[in-house]
């Protein structure tokens, strides 16, 4: 298993009129919160990656609120790798607020596509024997 | 069952650096396609619902990418409710693209509440009526 | 000169915790009736431009804002064309709402670009020939 | 004069299909910026002047386009306020990326407004007592 925690403060432009965070801006911050665990493995970041000629559309995801965020709070977005990839990787996501409450849950599926054939591929060896350490 | 059909075309801001439109915009696309949905009962539009002290907050969203969607597409996106709503209804969403190609599936539950108390309510009792006939 | 008119209903995620239209939105509502206004002419939509080889990046925006848009309402976005394009095209921007009064004036000056070299270039002769009938 | 330098990295979701970081989010970065340089102040949070009673929307918008910004950069923005606040505050702008490029300049003009009666005020006083020592 492989877990790590991104902050994000959420942005005036992600609330909306009933005073809280937007529902769709969380799939944003799941984005947010994978590139930047992808950094943390010191192998690649997702620019990297796409540099090397992998890029990961996105293929299904999933997410369930229970308690709203606010304007300039600042959140604890948990990702959480429970498989090794294979030609897909899914990620879980749980977001907390200050006060350590659970706002939300999700997850979010991506495949390897080899950016030039635009077709499925491995994900890149580097990032396998990386991951390895932690299943 | 009440099905709806919505054109949205695809804007500039919406793509990302595949070229494609990006994964959170459906979501938006969803909110759209359900706003119009309401309008076109004739009953409330989501507007008048808020102005009657009625918010609907997301609870559950779910999304899968089949093909993806590009700038200046006119899409088609499909509204289905399947049963009739409680303290919380659920919308059934297909994206389509011109060449009527499935992009894209979903669904999003939201739940009815009383904008004065923040407490869950039921759906107003003309919204009820309307969706009688359609169930 | 060249006038256009373009309709925009304004969306929730476009909103902000004040309860009106997040002012950001205004530049994307400008590019959209831009691209609405290129399609009028019928010798290019902003889309053909591109496969046909030529960017448009955006070199400066202004905006100012009168009075808020809110939730729901469908805007016109008046683009006004008051000059002849050269290797740069500025439209200027009226924004009104459905009781006809003015939101919002801005301009947006952009430059052509052939996608290629990534170096400024004429604007097509077909949009200049198009073009010269109005000025 | 008060200076103040944020950094913001790039998002994903703010790319378009030009490969570039999209216009129109500037704008959303000189918000974020702004409102830590409000936070860095020690005063006021923008946050907790909304709760004070007092709203600051947006009167004017500039922005220039020297250079584009990329996925994943660590954008400075620099905020200037070069004049005391009156009923108004204008913010001007620098943008630089990692290589100390300058990629974009701009200003933002807000005006003071009370929450309840939505009409012009002044700005707190204790947010004028802070500036003075800057001017």
């Amino acid at each position: 298993m492989y877990i790590y925690d991104v902050q994000i403060r959420t942005r005036y432009n992600e609330t909306d009129k009933m005073g809280i965070i937007y529902h769709a801006n969380y799939i944003s911050y799941y984005e947010i919160a994978r590139a930047e665990m992808l950094r943390s493995t010191g192998v690649y970041s997702y620019s990297e990656m796409e540099t090397a000629g992998i890029m990961m559309p996105v293929v299904e995801i999933q997410s369930k609120y229970l308690l709203p965020a606010y304007y300039d709070e600042n959140l604890t977005v948990r990702v959480i790798i429970k498989e090794m990839p294979t030609a897909k990787i899914t990620f879980f996501f749980e977001v907390f607020n200050e006060k350590q409450e659970l706002l939300n849950t999700g997850m979010t599926t991506l495949a390897f596509m080899n950016s030039q054939t635009r077709r499925p591929c491995r994900p890149p060896q580097k990032l396998i024997d990386c991951m390895k350490n932690y299943f």
